[in-house]
């Protein structure tokens, strides 16, 4: 692998080391002609005809295939569309209905919340004493037992980088009579996923953060083949109908995956994900973890020797760690500013975390040693004593 | 209003008619820059901070309060995001749970299929004996009832753009002590639509179609100030949580109409929509209103007066209409195809409909008799018979 010609794809910005890929990823070179040709060639020539001759109808599917490759998924198993938000209630309505005399939905504290929030609305819409359960990260295979439904985890900690066992964990849940959902936010384009060999049950992700796909791009969902034909889904939009242009009065689901689909898909998201899954099409994901891995271990030694009053909240050992290395310091929150005024962007979680994305597409060893000496010089000069770095805003 | 002012602002192909902005309307000439502006300089440049520097996370409330003047609605009760499905999903999930002792959801014939989809699929979902009761159009007011929770309704019908009386039929609901869903599909951009003065509970709407928002453009849904602080959203994303960023592990509803959020919005599609809507501030809703009538008049006599084959499936008289026409042929499939082989493009809904949008915004005199004279001529060479107008594909 090449990663010196994968950077050059990337547009960023002149003095920045971007280490929040984990977050939103970089724009990739080629989405504005991407997404100039949508705009001009297919919108504006084609117009309503654009749906078949140009593609757009069947892109969540195409695109959905490409990503499977990524995730370890069967090419045909996901689809894009909506938001992680929304995949995750698909996901979980559709667990639990595959399960219906189990009452129990089992999560951990390091889940993302919207996760639990969306899993809390629906238990409160469906009425039917559901409970969600979140326990400590280290214990959720002790929590899975006759009464739980579905494990719903996200496999890497989006404060720590923290990494579940997905396939132990996985196979907890079946011995129990169980179902998983895996979300994969931190973890499709960071780190080798396999979710066939896992044998999860449902995924969902988003393309946002490390693959790069733009602000607002659409999520995917990953159905297990065994269990796509079993969905009845909750969210019963007519794209994901058998026959959607027939307008039939009654709805009946399109065959596997293609049921969860809802409505109509965002064209010119799916157009900028386009241009950054070219990018990704050309990578070995066994090359981009070693990478990441090298990167992330280079990183956590310098900052180490540089910074040792930031404590480092990522697991040690690299099998454990997604693609991202997190310290703890008290005065995090200012120290980041300090650092992003320095043109090293990360960013914090509260309380104390300070989070850096390795994403090794963009990122490489003269970044983190760039990022390394900033982190050094603002430690080393107290900068996050300056006023200017302890005003707080909403930060993403 | 200053049509061919309008007009002008739109990229429209050389030798089109365009008769079809009720499926997906043109393309601003403003959006191709606007969204290279995105790109290049805020997602390109401020990267991660152009959630607050650029206002992303603030957009979805910035562009639902220009819909709602479009709506008639107050500026705070309308928001953006996801598709038309999921929003019709939260306002029926929002409903029912208002109306928790009633079991019948009232609806018509001439509704969407993706709205009588998403309460099918609700019903199944909740599991506490809902029905889903369609009748005719017409038929609606004497059929709210003590069990009926929720009215729902696309105002004007996609195939024939017979519009629905909203402000008595919202009255007949709350006599008998329903509430309104009112879909707003074919209305928001084609009519003057007055939710406040009509007193809706609920609206949704798809700014693809006559908002030239562009293909997957986002939703929009409308709570009515009065229910929005009882509503318990379903759909409970973290962008609807009362302090996203707070990273709390419990849902809290955010204030009003924030909580009908649920994921990441989707920030390339609002540029090109923001670039539609700064056509639609300077656009005053009667004027658009009468001059839809006059095109619509224009055309309907134009069309019987060349196509005697053709009748009329659209409502006579111009009040009881949206800003479409449409005519019942045997063979309007492949009639349809030869006009669009000339250049007039409208389309075709089973089993006879051919259907076109009269959106003044960029449809002139001139187009519409541009449009007549061709449809004048596919009649009278009996071009519906040409073999390569009868091979169906899918259409949108």
């Amino acid at each position: 692998m090449d990663f010196a010609a994968t950077k050059a794809l990337f547009d960023l910005p002149d003095g920045v080391i971007y280490l929040d890929g984990n977050s939103l990823g970089p724009l990739p070179r080629a989405a504005a002609a991407r997404l100039q040709r949508t705009l001009a060639e297919e919108w504006g020539e084609m117009l309503i005809t654009a749906w078949n001759r140009a593609g757009w109808m069947a892109q969540p599917r195409r695109l959905g295939a490409r990503i499977a490759r990524l995730i370890g998924a069967e090419p045909e198993s996901v689809v894009l569309g909506d938001t992680l938000s929304i995949k995750i209630h698909q996901a979980l309505a559709a667990a639990l209905d595959l399960r219906p005399d189990r009452r129990k939905i089992l999560s951990d504290t390091g889940n993302f919340p919207t996760d639990l929030y969306i899993a809390q609305g629906l238990i409160g819409a469906l009425g039917r004493g559901h409970r969600l359960v979140t326990v400590p990260p280290e214990q959720v295979a002790a929590h899975i037992d006759e009464d739980t439904a579905v494990v719903m985890l996200t496999e890497v900690d989006y404060r720590t980088g923290r990494r579940h066992d997905m396939k132990a964990i996985t196979a907890a849940a079946h011995a129990a009579g169980a179902l998983t959902i895996w979300d994969l936010a931190h973890s499709a384009g960071a780190i080798e996923v396999d979710l066939a060999a896992a044998g999860a049950d449902f995924a969902a992700g988003c393309t946002y953060k490390f693959l790069n796909g733009g602000p607002g791009a659409p999520a995917f969902i990953h159905v297990a083949p065994r269990h796509a034909e079993a969905v009845r889904p909750a969210l019963s939009g007519w794209l994901g109908h058998a026959e959607p242009f027939a307008f039939e009065p009654d709805y009946r689901p399109g065959a596997g995956i293609e049921r969860m689909r809802v409505g109509t898909p965002p064209v010119l998201q799916m157009a900028a994900l386009e241009a950054a899954l070219d990018i990704w099409d050309g990578v070995d994901m066994a090359a981009l973890r070693a990478r990441s891995v090298a990167l992330s271990e280079r990183f956590i030694a310098g900052v180490e020797a540089v910074a040792p009053a930031l404590t480092l909240a990522s697991p040690r050992e690299p099998e454990a760690r997604g693609s991202q290395v997190s310290f703890r310091f008290a005065e995090g929150y200012a120290a980041m500013q300090a650092l992003i005024a320095r043109g090293v962007i990360g960013d914090f979680r509260a309380p104390d975390i300070m989070r850096f994305g390795i994403a090794p597409l963009y990122i490489d060893e003269s970044d983190i040693d760039t990022a390394i000496a900033a982190i050094g010089a603002v430690m080393d000069g107290r900068e996050w004593e300056r006023p200017e770095f302890r005003t707080r805003a909403a930060v993403t």
